[in-house]
């Protein structure tokens, strides 16, 4: 990546602001303050029929950042972000509506929609976001964790993603943009023995280099193939909700992402994710809500 | 409990209403459907500073499920609700605004802002939440979990709640709405001698006899002490941000219920709360990040 180049994952997730325009005012805050963004849904970031759940985070997590950024407030990053995702977005324009739910001390708290034209031009909603920014540069050093990161074989000893199902890398562009390398002991699944357990881990980072960042990190906590694939489950696992916690500034390096499922009931399964960086911090965690592939 | 009373619960989440009263255009949707409810918080479910936050998370659900079967959707329980808490809430009147985000075949989307006056008058908002709706009762019934209930004494050798700090019984009137007998394993902490695992778990039921339903499970997963005290952290652990999935319908009986943490770390710890019923099932879990006690 040259020195001047802007990376795929900020080409991916950048959003320019319409000016003076405001969103209408809302249902939940006086007098709220609104923002409204334009963004390009890049095919390149396409996963089974629709745009990645992670990088939709991403971009609806960097448009409520430069809403507060904005507004002056000293809270550069996403703490915990929500997304509820409603309908399956396509690869094509976007819009993002941000508005300021509150500004505190300790958080600014934000909600944004990410909508696309429905098939009559109409706008038709993708995702509802809530998000706490923070300010983690400034965090309390005070660390007392039982959590442990994931024992990996190094990375030359663990294996890419051509292993998958055909079916999956035929609509799994967004592979070309990870340089994602699976742990071999929850890999049977691509020789038809998966474990059972409903694991799935392995070194990540971005394909041309990019550091990781808390919104990078929004991202790679739902990069990984589904988990079912451990299960044996090879359909198509849909988000319908995912809540993420950044819980420290990622160092520079290959991270390490877990993923587990221990519920399968009801139709869904819980999918959580761990991210370790290199110097063995527990930086993000999340959980997801996941409809179980017929 | 008289056949004819209203649980303790109910009325604590009780909303009424406004008659013809639309909240406002949104931000977020083209024509968004709203509603405008009140409440009443009773102190009697209070905890520290605030009513408790499961408690104002069963409320909002309430008026999100209320506000979609006026419309005639066939979606009637919380599936997943995340609430963004942004201020303390105290007694008193709160007014709660409802819209939804989108209806579609499996989930009912919606997003709900709890309101109260500030010292002014002025209308603060003290919660945020957005939640899907669907139909537990016609669930799928593959299970396939590794997940397994807790190993607990029976009730009768369990303990109340009574040995709890008394800066923390001062106030938390809640506890007499609850019955709740703790693990002995995991109340070293009443003894000056807590495990540091940063566990606690038990037997839990409301007071009054109300047996569980989803609404009630979203109280139940934020009703016991904070699980730093099992880490020798006495202090007040606010939450910030608290996701809740619904699994399953409970069936009657107590609930077991544990709280967990394992990454204390940049002044916030992460809570997990599993909740079981009496034939086993899993029937919800959540994650809440919380600010570490000063």
């Amino acid at each position: 990546m040259g020195e001047c180049t802007v990376s795929e994952f900020d080409e991916g997730t950048a959003v320019v602001r319409r000016p003076d325009e405001a969103a209408g005012t809302t249902a939940g805050t006086m007098a709220a303050t609104t923002s409204v963004f334009d963004a390009e849904l890049d095919k390149g970031w396409q996963i089974g029929g629709g745009i990645n759940g992670g990088l939709l985070l991403s971009l609806a997590a960097r448009a409520v950042g430069e809403h507060f950024a904005a507004a002056g407030a000293s809270h550069p990053y996403p703490v915990s972000v929500s997304g509820y995702y409603v309908s399956a977005s396509r690869p094509g324009p976007a819009e993002l509506r941000v508005e300021t739910v509150r500004t505190a001390r300790s958080h600014s708290t934000g909600q944004a929609s990410l909508l696309q034209a429905d098939d009559e031009g109409l706008p038709l909603e993708r995702l509802r976001v809530l998000a706490h920014f923070g300010d983690l540069a400034r965090a309390d050093e005070d660390v007392r964790t039982s959590a442990t990161p994931p024992q990996l074989p190094p990375v030359e000893q663990c294996i890419g993603t051509e292993h998958a199902p055909p079916e999956f890398l035929a609509s799994a562009n967004l592979l070309e943009r990870i340089d994602l390398r699976l742990d071999p002991a929850y890999v049977g699944w691509a020789l038809g023995k998966p474990s059972g357990e409903g694991r799935l881990q392995g070194w990540l980072r971005l394909a041309d280099g990019r550091e990781s960042d808390p919104l990078s990190l929004l991202f790679a906590l739902d990069a990984l193939p589904p988990v079912t694939f451990d299960l044996g489950l090879f359909g198509w696992t849909p988000t319908v909700e995912l809540t993420a916690h950044i819980r420290a500034l990622p160092a520079p390096g290959w991270l390490r992402v877990t993923h587990s499922t221990r519920n399968l009931a009801g139709g869904y399964l819980e999918e959580d994710c761990e991210i370790w960086d290199s110097r063995d911090r527990l930086v993000a965690q999340s959980r997801q809500l996941a409809v179980v592939p017929r």
